[in-house]
């Protein structure tokens, strides 16, 4: 979780996140709510035909239900700085249950704050991935007192 | 858009979306759909205390609005591959109009079918920039005759 | 209200539903859940240059919104059987109150049950029209005791 | 698609939409968001009794989600003016696949700009009619050059 | 259904509501909207090795549905004054369906208005109680003539 | 929070929630979702002739969001036990900002776990009290090493 100070960060540290089922309801509703009607999202009868055989998840749906799992403190997380080499890598089906596990990977001092970068990865009940990124963040240093 | 066969595109190929508004209730549909309440795009009295003073709607937000201002047709698209060097650079507050453009950077043949990499830039009302990324679509080969 | 037997109907019998208040974020609701993000509802920049100047309700919003207006009493509507000559005749502004005004204009009997039609006009807190059209309900006869 | 100035269409053309599955959401977010509660849509247990022997889509939702399927181009469509003669012809199950079917019926000058009457008719994945219905629309004219 | 004046119920009245079927969509929505995800109501696979096996409903899921289908007329109900002994008896699961019953329980002279305080149960399709409670409300006495 | 073990709670602990700003949406969503459409939530027109001289958010969508508010950590609650004497006891108007301030009343030891008994209220950006309640949650005692 994002809860610390920028020097508190150590290169190597992990967490993990709570889970969330994805539903035909999340899919419905981020199709609509974003606008992304392709039909592998949202036409059964056009995915059957696919080498998935059902509808699968957006990626930027996974994509934002994994920043939900996230927790980010406030007075800590400054700002969301950007996110670098996203890649899809796995379908997610309806019913299946993602969490995400995070890696401290790097840190850069930017003076009052600090960007750190993480490598996040989503993963279904299975344990494989299908989503791999790294999420920079920018973090307050530790107030002097 | 993304209409057209992998051979088509031409690198400096650009288009231009529609715009869409981005309201308060986008942003709470969004922080309750995710589950990102980050007090920034959720808490009006914090968000007061901020160099915004009022809210700002998330990243990710923007990025999926933007996924849905952007055509997709079925049978040109294959799959969205990725993206790269994503950076959120500069607040949209709710009553912004957003829109996106897109120019072809470059193209890697990957066989059966290839990448088509794009500069997305997400713009506001006033012109100005508050998402950039790279877009990687995997893009199909025209079919043989 | 649509809680009478066939038999019960008179024509020119009237009634009044209570009000609704349509939202910016009815807009928002119905365009995604919809698909239809016509700028004229969904992009305040683009509105502005209209001749309405801001965004404006969707018609089918406002037919839709109309009919949840309207109390359909199981075991006595048996189907919802079309609708005859509906006219978006003034639009309806984010603010605007709407409200029904029904009007029993015809019936026709069709053996177990039969056809009621009424005028219906979804009315502004101005009191100004914004919507006209014939509903055809199937309604159940009395059962005989 | 309403992509064409009043000139440009001919009476008899034709084109598709692509699908759309409505979905058990779809039908808890429009009795929700409409406010019709009518219990063939929302009550399982009360379904099971009638004919259907389950839920089944709002009339309205199904003409709804159509109008989402039809592209309509800034530029081109001016307004919708109204609907003639709809008809609710076969029950929507909850998995359904939807797509609609539009055929240009006739044309009407009124000016600066022009009415294009189409038939519309909504179609399951089994390819059966579901919705009917006559759609105008207010088209522009092209600009004189 | 709360349609009448102060002086209009009596201890002992009852009525019964129309029935709501509880979707897996309506956990998602309510999960996301109130900001209660804990993962009895959200993560199938944890739900799995609970006692109950499944996901089941939030308990206020069920209370805010009751009070939908509890009818409030305006004029005669002045204020919701509160809740007294509120409890949870038995897990509502996906696809279940619920109604309420109310009784009147006791009145209370409060000058110009009066409270009327009923027990109201909430009841799945197999009659087994799954919340009761004790509902206090603000209602209008007769308007002098 | 409740993240601790029944036997860590002393009475007069406290703690206080971040803050969540209701909007007009969160009207709109849950008078839709629930069902509750009382025109004091929803028809400005007629909120505009009462006593408040506008819309106000309905009691339990203060009590749901505020429950939201709240982390219930899995693991150690166990369930929702009920609620005793809750009492609306301010308006909430589209705007105001609201927070949860908990402090534990009461411990009931009940064999494998215990009922932890909380006041809780439901402040605006004024610092006044909106709703009271007492929470009863059942929380699981430490387990024996």
């Amino acid at each position: 979780m994002f809860d610390k100070y920028f020097e508190e960060y150590q290169i190597g540290d992990t967490w993990r996140s709570r889970g969330r089922t994805i539903t035909e309801s999340d899919l419905v509703m981020f199709a609509a709510w974003s606008g992304d009607w392709y039909p592998l999202h949202t036409d059964q009868e056009w995915a059957k035909n696919t080498q998935f055989g059902q509808r699968i998840a957006h990626g930027l749906l996974i994509l934002s239900a994994s920043m939900g799992l996230t927790h980010l403190e406030p007075g800590r997380v400054v700002a969301f700085y950007g996110i670098d080499h996203l890649r899809f890598v796995r379908p997610t089906y309806i019913g299946d249950t993602i969490h995400v596990e995070m890696e401290v990977a790097s840190k850069q001092d930017k003076g009052e704050a600090g960007i750190v970068a993480s490598h996040a990865t989503v993963l279904n009940q299975d344990g494989n991935p299908v989503l791999v990124a790294t999420h920079k963040l920018l973090i307050a240093k530790r107030p002097a007192t």
